[in-house]
């Protein structure tokens, strides 16, 4: 039976020289190159690396302002203050959430990312427009990306009242799972707070994934309840915190029994290696037993001008930021764009094997570690089985 | 009388629009798009900014592996030890440091670079060998980059005897400033190491540069008996330290008597944006009145896999690292790769204005904040009146 698309002579990220064999958007074969029988299209690798799609662990296609002329930042010393800043731009900006999310995402995936996971705002001034949105652009772009929607109380849930309901709402028509934002920090009642998310985690089955800026011994102490939390409701595997700058802030008898407690309740956490503040220590986290995946965050929004959606600079920065020079250690920093998120999410079907789904990037490199401290731009990208981008120039 | 080439309708880092009339090597007049007169060659900017060339405060190539297969990284803890790893493989590397740095020279010009200053090591087993295919290698690309270089005692100038007679060798056959290595921490004699350096600058009137890991209030000494004999030799404005992590690390009133005195004795502060270790606090530092100008420093070589010589993604890091996000700050990150390290360099000639050397880079945007933010990969490049490269892209 011939194959769809049969890619030939690619290099695993193990070494190996491979055909892989396409039916519909799903990996057929793997096989030696040079072996995989006839196709109706073939695609010569050239000896490129294949991996699967990368996996954005974090985004937020709502914010982004692609697609407008550069907009110069709107300073904000606090969290508070820059939400404020942010709620006063997105009234005025002269392009919908659709048109702004739809720029980024067609940016993103000719990088070659196929999954991701997008928060998006809800507060009581926008309510569940921007979840509409984000809706639409999931149908819209299943072509190109798997979509997962955070519904994220950007504004607070005790310090934007009503917000609580917006989100049961939102859980209600679709978002894939609750977010939450500082307990302390923003609404300053942790457990009010911690209580409102898990009980609508719990009554919609939904994950949780949790925007935590606080730092420190308060970060610390918020994340042992977030796991405490999470082992109470059964929900290990389903949590996720994003940020956890408090981790790269803390002593050594703090780290301990807050990491501890985190790889017993399984909650991820996840970081974009962050410029001016502490990051997670990653190698320390995983040593552990705690998951540590990457995500993009802010690109071109109102939080930051920086950023182009890009996994593999993204691995990079986060490699040059950890120190991660042998090779397994840029390859662990590549594997938090690939194979780690794509396990946070639950992705089914990632991989590069017979049954896999046909999510695959190309890039013009002859190992994993080179690819990440090189950051090529040219790529190809497969999604589905289908050839949907070549380079992610621009 | 006809211009060599005209570049037209081109955006100034003040957002005017502009014809840039060239004279061979020379800029011979700027004026209103559209007003420029006849010329034997004609650049259609179509409305990209255009900036002076950047100018690469601190680069090793001799260090670069750049042109072979990608090489593992050879672990080693101290710095101590990461030199002894790095002189153990390239005893053995297939490829001369003319060949490598060839390879560099070529993709840095091509990212819009025109101006470097080079350390090269200097050392009891290579001898001179390093400064003198660099210096094949400033005569062999003088139509693309002005290089300067420092001789650079990686081993040490005390800990490996020698090392001072074949630096005062070097400044007599070209280089251009004496180098040194953490005083304390490599040649552990602070006095003797400084005493050194400082005389042979004093004997052939060349320039310093200083590598400074030490961190903590001991950088901060070095630091502060740098400045004294800056001020005791008449130095002031001829001196720089490359890395400072120290000036990240340290108190309010450690930080106060250093950067006073900095700035007293002219001494400038070379940062890449380091990852996993303290930074220099630049607008701080500016803040106190000292020059922190910016460099790729290792490029694919023994220190560490990434770096690709882009000195307008240099900027963006370095602005993510300092939290640079408001228009004026970023632009600031941008300084540090133009105008800061041309006058660091002593630069004669550089800038947009007629009789300034016509060494331009154009970017595919309407800001310098914006170029900053996005790094556009995409690049028209001329150095000494000619369009020498396209697109930094590979």
């Amino acid at each position: 039976m011939h194959s769809d698309l049969v890619i030939s002579g690619a290099r695993t990220p193990e070494g190996d020289l491979v055909d892989i064999a396409i039916r519909g958007a799903t990996i057929s074969a793997v096989s030696a190159a040079g072996t995989a029988g006839p196709a109706e299209q073939r695609l010569d690798a050239a000896g490129w690396l294949v991996a699967p799609s990368f996996v954005e662990g974090h985004i937020h296609l709502d914010k982004t302002l692609l697609g407008l002329p550069f907009i110069p930042h709107i300073p904000g010393d606090t969290v508070a203050a820059r939400i404020a800043a942010e709620k006063q731009l997105r009234r005025t900006v002269p392009m919908s959430i659709e048109e702004r999310g739809a720029r980024l995402i067609e940016q993103i995936a000719a990088f070659g990312t196929g999954s991701l996971r997008s928060h998006v705002d809800i507060d009581t001034e926008i309510g569940l427009a921007g979840l509409h949105q984000l809706l639409k652009l999931k149908a819209r772009f299943a072509h190109l990306v798997d979509i997962q929607i955070v519904a994220f109380p950007q504004s607070g849930i005790m310090a934007d009242p009503g917000t609580a309901d917006l989100l049961d709402a939102a859980l209600a028509e679709g978002a894939d799972l609750v977010g939450g934002l500082d307990p302390a920090g923003i609404d300053r009642d942790v457990t009010g707070h911690l209580d409102t998310v898990f009980s609508l985690a719990v009554k919609h089955g939904a994950g949780i994934d949790i925007h935590l800026h606080d730092g420190g011994t308060l970060g610390a102490f918020e994340l042992r309840q977030i796991a405490e939390r999470t082992l109470a409701n059964g929900f290990q595997g389903k949590v996720a915190v994003s940020h956890a700058f408090a981790l790269g802030d803390i002593d050594d008898f703090e780290f301990g029994r807050t990491s501890e407690l985190l790889a017993r309740a399984d909650v991820a956490i996840m970081t974009n290696g962050p410029g001016p503040v502490p990051m997670p220590p990653v190698m320390r986290l995983a040593a552990a037993g705690v998951t540590v995946f990457a995500g993009s965050d802010n690109i071109r929004d109102a939080w930051a001008p920086y950023g182009n959606g890009d996994l593999l600079q993204r691995a990079m920065l986060i490699g040059y930021r950890q120190g991660f020079l042998a090779d397994e250690d840029v390859a662990h920093a590549f594997a938090m764009v690939t194979a780690i998120p794509a396990g946070v999410l639950g992705l089914d079907g990632y991989g590069i094997a017979p049954g896999k789904q046909a999510d695959l990037v190309l890039l013009p490199m002859a190992s994993v570690p080179e690819a990440v401290a090189t950051v090529p731009t040219r790529r190809t990208v497969i999604k589905r089985g289908r050839i949907v981008g070549g380079a992610g120039n621009f």
